[in-house]
């Protein structure tokens, strides 16, 4: 039982974090984000540090890859929107 | 040290699950989705489902209540893009 709700774990952890991967390639190549909300990416971007943070206070690897990956990925993101919010399109 | 980082986690886990409502306040709104990615939504999605299955197999209230809440907003998102796709615009 542990060793499945570990696997569930890993497997709920590895598809959250990889699923900011297509987002943010069809961000950076569309350049467009108009349907995407500031409000998440700021929301979003500001606790995934959080929990990044968090990882290295308690040192807990796992946390502190995945937060990594996903903070790359959420900040680029953000900044292709807040670029376009503050000079172009919404 | 225990309790400052307990309260980096809660703040983290605020903050990454408060943030899909203005996303999906705004999907909701402008039933506009051409920026948003299918495959982050796709996986986002089951991610979160596979983190509600994990806490209830561990008996985490804390991750079944986020997890709960994250997938109804990250769920109706991704309902919207599935309808644009299949049906609008991207």
């Amino acid at each position: 039982m542990i060793i499945t709700s570990e696997i569930i774990g890993y497997l709920a952890a590895t598809l959250t974090t990889a699923s900011f991967l297509p987002q943010a390639i069809l961000t950076i190549k569309t350049k467009d984000t108009e349907s995407l909300s500031l409000g998440m990416y700021s929301l979003f971007t500001s606790g995934v540090f959080l929990w990044l943070v968090y990882g290295i206070y308690i040192s807990n690897n796992a946390i502190i890859f995945a937060n990594t990956i996903t903070f790359i990925l959420a900040a680029s993101i953000l900044s292709f929107k807040i670029y376009n919010t503050l000079f172009k399109k919404k």
